[in-house]
């Protein structure tokens, strides 16, 4: 039983844009389909050993939680002390000040109104089926997944989210402990806590990290803690390292006809399409920008 | 802000049984409500360095598979030169003979025929939503859980399910490669492959492994394989170092007062139900049988 071949049907399940396979050329992105994400809306952490983990930030969504997010960079706050102090399997991986001793910077909001949710539906694509945790699930126009209900928008709880750790309502946290989803989408958060962002790279950086034996996966000793060694925004990094990503648009036929294709797999290895996808198992694409040369330097699916 | 309390409020949504939370009572299980899986029913795989991961055997739902797991487990198939190959990121784990020399034992049938799904509804709780893959999700008496439609049940791809991995349609696989999910849900899967089990402890000991580098997460080097030592039934192993595990019986107002609560989160921490769950979210209880002295000594949620 040749792995190659045993290899080749899984890949389709997470290939963005499927190369050979159905749904063919229409799903397709146009190369101005592909936006860059302006540099100071990603976030870079580099962690102990100098890999790096990039965040979108989400400032459309909650705004005053990103802007603490904002002047937390600006101070350099996770940049003395930080770490991931939480790894919780099927759940969340935590980061921030896990002494509980550092203050918050001058202009940080300790607990700013709720930001869960926000009125309205930008919508611009949509599944064909409901989720169990809202009315419809779709994608906004610049690459953000979202549900709703008749009157709401929020963006779901799906892996790779990025949220702000609080205590019992109505604290809302300040954006100092933040986490990301490294499991099933835990979507019961959803409304319930501020989203500020989404990892567009190197999740596998938090995600394979090993399990804290403590109670909820927090490290037992401070020593499993794994350091941050400097938060930045992109648009603070030398022009030569710095990441550069690009969300693909999805108010176009050529997105509507990726999401068919994600809800209806069928190809010489899928022989029965579902006619349907969870908002989390179909995530926008967001890819690292091509270089000068056009190339493609990697890609998150 | 103190991390105690930070952590506190996401210990609710990860508690098969909330302690104090809501809901209260009516939801908890009573003894008779646990009933232990047989020994025969459960697979343990030792990894190097001695870790286990054990596996609950799903004969119900893919019974030729099944069987061809038993025979490769009584040949000591994966006792020697098996090994986790493929770990890929937010998808799955994925083990056997990577060497893709070593025949199956007498008695293994190649591709039995296609079992992934039957005939049938045997649920007898189901979730208050659709979901996206199905037209109904729910839960067997003996504590499986389930998705179908009209004339078919299935169980679904969630984190820890335990699939076949095939090559192309027609083939069906052999079970001698296996996958465990260690992500969102890849509910595409459903019905397109035998699933012929759940993990049900040790999952982490396969979902914080190092990711493959190489294409789909296979690992680009030899070396970098997680060789297994051994693979067992339970009831191969000596009583007194076998690990017994317990289900939920779903049959009962107990459970449905389980799955109200879990579609409708509200404590100090929630202040916004979702009316919903999805099923990969709200897997059915298993936990570790107690102890002689009735004492718990872990639980898998």
């Amino acid at each position: 039983m040749p792995i190659a071949l045993l290899a080749a049907p899984l890949l389709a399940l997470l290939q963005a844009t499927p190369a050979a396979a159905v749904p063919p050329a229409p799903s397709d992105a146009l190369p101005a389909d592909w936006v860059t994400i302006p540099d100071d809306e990603i976030v870079v952490f580099t962690l102990r050993g100098g890999g790096t983990v990039s965040m979108r930030l989400a400032p459309g969504y909650a705004p005053a939680h990103v802007a603490n997010v904002r002047r937390l960079l600006a101070a350099r706050w996770w940049d003395a002390g930080a770490s991931v102090y939480r790894v919780q399997d099927n759940f969340v991986a935590q980061w921030g000040d896990a002494t509980e001793k550092k203050p918050l910077p001058a202009g940080v909001v300790a607990s700013p109104a709720a930001e869960y949710e926000r009125p309205g539906n930008s919508a611009v694509a949509r599944l064909s089926k409901a989720d169990p945790y809202a009315a419809w699930a779709g994608y906004s126009a610049d690459g953000w997944p979202l549900a709703g209900d008749a009157t709401a928008e929020w963006v779901p709880h799906c892996y790779g989210t990025v949220g702000v750790a609080r205590n019992l309502a109505p604290d809302t946290g300040s954006g100092a402990e933040l986490y990301a989803v490294t499991g099933q989408g835990p979507r019961a958060l959803d409304r319930n806590i501020a989203v500020v962002g989404r990892i567009v790279d190197g999740i596998e950086r938090l995600s394979a990290l090993p399990r804290g034996t403590g109670d909820l996966g927090f490290y037992a000793t401070p020593e499993e803690r794994l350091p941050i060694v400097s938060a930045r925004l992109a648009s603070e990094l030398p022009a030569a390292t710095r990441p550069r990503f690009q969300y693909r648009r999805t108010d176009n036929p050529r997105f509507a006809a990726w999401i068919v294709g994600r809800e209806n797999r069928r190809n010489d290895f899928y022989t029965k399409p579902a006619g349907g996808v969870d908002i989390c198992a179909a995530l926008p694409p967001v890819r690292r920008a091509p270089d000068a040369a056009g190339l493609q330097p990697g890609a998150n699916r």
